[in-house]
């Protein structure tokens, strides 16, 4: 192996970023906060946009694009808002550059100065309401069921590839109704959609949840996220689902005439997923040896490499590899042949397994003679031998064996990072010992849930969905509770 | 007709504004200079984003993703490049807001000031070079053949919807190389890839050639470009690929070690095409009564409408149309079927035109009793009967027939928009009359192009790729010159 990284146990957080570079996800660009996405991860997050993109319009929505730019009294135009992005905005006070009068290169001009500053989308909600202020009049006009796919910037001071970037990538949902009702179901359909997408494609296991008052986003009324468990034991917040209520319309004077033509502000949602989704990917299933991706998002899902020494044997290998090719192409299954000279196999099989592919074929002079192939799962490392002529259909359900193995194993680790705890002293032992998912009582209160998070840095991921009535008391206050919530350390 | 627009010959402009906006291709937003691109305009975009992506990817060249923001010492490093650039900058000077002390709203933090100013985007040259230093070090690193989608920022005074906005989305590619062969050979391909693309998919007819010293890129040893005729005689630049010489390389010290061990500066080229593509898709087909779109950009293929007076009527017209609808979309073919009660077929007929669905289905009673559909191009607005049992094949036939119509009219016109010239009466006067392309002997010196721009506000288009040797002598200086190039007013 040439790239080492270090170990989880050694240092989780080392072998996240030293596994997102080594493995050409991404790295740190030299504008402060900002990533490059290098085209191995790129390829990957183009895989999750398209299944995403595929299933919001399985949903009736369609893309379009609004400006970049946001007019600062538009963001401030709805106060919790404003509030929440103030301190992390992004602003454009000048329109051109000029030559330095005293010749050190170029200067903000300053006679270019904006009468008006303009904020960077941090998110989209105002200057989307702006223009459904012109689009909506009647209950004709709705629903609108609007998706973007767009770059937005948070400046922040502490950055982590993919976790926490001041630009990054995303998609976001703005969906207005004519009912509190039907937004409401359009919040919880999105919040599934996000779910599905989750475990089915990132073989990632999610708890749909509801954000308490204090971690719900500025401007709704309701936050829904989903809450994922990393191996190191802390959660990930993966996406969340908006009900906005009458706020945005309020705050733009978005009103429609019902059918019986009287006037009522509009209802509203919104939603996204981010490239946040790439590092989630990447803690929730890697090990040691480089990454473990989901065949259903793996942009190479099988290598084959031949092990050769002469070059009339590698041309017998080529011969078979062609024909195998085909096969898999044929099942839709995305190949590459390794045929560099510059690399033996054993740098091959670790490089590969470093960029999580995986499946991987190796093929050598007995193959050929005995019509066979060495088959390596990535997730196990499991190796077995079998026939060259049903290879393609053994490895497309093995590929499928693998994206369910995959999610089981996410599974089976939630599952035992999971603990019910009823007493405070309990709850900061775990979340000190195997840490994970710690489902407890809470009285409720802003107060409480900022003096454990004071405490213990553990927050209220959400109230899960499927959190079931039982009386109980605050591991903190000791006050009466009505059903357990779910607490984590989190990225 | 519910939407007009006023004609092509009453006011070109007007019609091509009016027309973006009817048909909901999108509209001007409140933020000086940026666009909204609605649903029904963006879904054409992503069908050019589809095809292009795919011939990028056919040609070995990958996605990968850069920052939004540039440092300006970055942008200033290439002498040129920043000259182009300075004078249309968006520039971020702060990160924070904060709550005005005096109780107005939100105000920049002025102590939030970044040390070096970032300018948003106008292209991405010089953030990518600075990243190929890091990736580049010997021949076995290159070729780099990496794409970007993205939006980018040039602040423009006088904008025009699709055709000129501050913020637009487009993609850029920027590719390394070993040798300036390699590197000019990519850069032909490029122009051939995008030539390929407006023919085929646009079915725009356009010119390949290569920019005078004046049009270059601002960085380039060489840009080429493709260039299309718009209905109104106007030209319009639909894509530019630029060879850079060693330009960025020395710019961000860039060099490779060869096979030799001899350290040199890498090559480069970049080529874009962007949103404005859909201005030049708007312009060179759509007629008064709407959109054309070909049918291999256009979101819907076929429209259905049902003609009925009952409710029994309708619910027998349903039940063909849902075979029919099974059909076509057997065949690939993205259909819609127009059920609504609220809107006769008339308007509905006047709607799709607007929108330039390039087919229509109509069916009545008399259809479902004879097994029969009317069929209606809208091109040529010819109608025609078929059979119903036959008519997804055969619709298949007539969409393909329509793309190449569209193509080939564009081609005709063309053809008798393209005036030789040779002499500057002349050319004044075919300018002024039918406009249109002029091929002209130029004399090859900036002081005759910027004299005749002057006095004619006609610039040279291109000097095209298969112009022919041929002497002669420049219309406005008399001098001597090899070989003809494409003049004519431009967007």
């Amino acid at each position: 192996m040439g790239k080492e990284i270090p170990s989880r146990s050694e240092d989780y957080s080392a072998w996240y970023i030293e596994l997102v570079k080594k493995a050409d996800l991404a790295e740190n660009s030299d504008v402060r906060g900002c990533m490059v996405i290098k085209p191995y991860g790129y390829s990957i997050w183009e895989k999750m946009q398209q299944a995403l993109d595929k299933m919001f319009k399985d949903t009736g929505h369609v893309n379009a694009y609004f400006p970049l730019f946001i007019p600062k009294s538009y963001l401030a135009k709805e106060a919790s808002h404003v509030d929440g992005f103030a301190k992390e905005c992004a602003i454009i006070t000048h329109y051109r550059l000029k030559n330095d009068p005293n010749g050190k290169g170029v200067i903000v001009d300053p006679e270019a100065k904006l009468e008006e500053e303009l904020i960077v989308r941090p998110t989209s909600e105002t200057i989307i309401w702006n223009s459904y202020k012109k689009w909506i009049q009647s209950y004709r006009d709705l629903p609108i069921l609007i998706n973007q796919w767009a770059n937005v910037v948070r400046w922040e001071m502490r950055t982590r590839l993919f976790l926490r970037t001041a630009e990054f990538l995303w998609q976001e949902g703005h969906t207005a109704h004519a009912t509190a009702e039907e937004a409401v179901q359009e919040t919880l359909q999105m919040l599934d959609v996000y779910a599905d997408f989750a475990e089915q494609f990132m073989a990632l296991p999610v708890v749909k949840g509801r954000k308490t008052e204090g971690e719900k986003f500025p401007g709704a009324i309701d936050t829904y996220c989903i809450e994922g468990l990393m191996q190191d034991g802390k959660a990930l917040q993966a996406g969340t689902s908006h009900f906005l209520g009458q706020n945005f319309a309020k705050a733009f004077d978005v009103q429609f005439a019902g059918k019986d033509g009287k006037l009522d502000y509009v209802w509203g949602t919104s939603w996204g997923v981010s490239t946040r989704l790439m590092g989630a990917l990447i803690m929730a299933h890697s090990d040691d040896d480089g990454l473990v991706l989901p065949p259903k998002l793996a942009p190479i899902q099988v290598v084959i490499v031949p092990i050769f020494k002469s070059d009339e044997e590698l041309q017998a290998i080529k011969e078979k590899v062609k024909e195998i090719m085909a096969e898999l192409r044929k099942h839709n299954i995305t190949v590459k042949f390794d045929d560099r000279d510059t690399a033996k196999p054993g740098f091959k099989f670790a490089e590969w397994e470093l960029k999580g592919v995986p499946v991987r074929l190796a093929i050598g002079p007995r193959d050929i003679a005995n019509g066979t192939v060495e088959v390596a799962r990535r997730d196990t490392k499991e190796k077995q031998v079998m026939q060259m002529d049903t290879v393609a259909v053994n490895v497309l359900v093995l590929l499928d064996d693998i994206q369910k193995n995959i999610y089981q194993k996410a599974l089976k680790l939630r599952g035992e990072m999971t603990t019910r705890v009823d007493s405070y002293d309990e709850f900061k032992k775990v979340l000190d010992g195997k840490g994970g998912f710690v489902m407890a009582h809470w009285d409720g209160t802003k107060e409480t849930e900022a003096a454990i998070k004071e405490e213990t840095k553990a927050t209220i991921r959400c109230i899960p969905l499927d959190s079931k009535e039982e009386n109980g008391s605050c591991v903190y206050s000791g006050k009466p509770s009505s059903r357990r919530v779910l607490f984590a350390r989190a990225y």
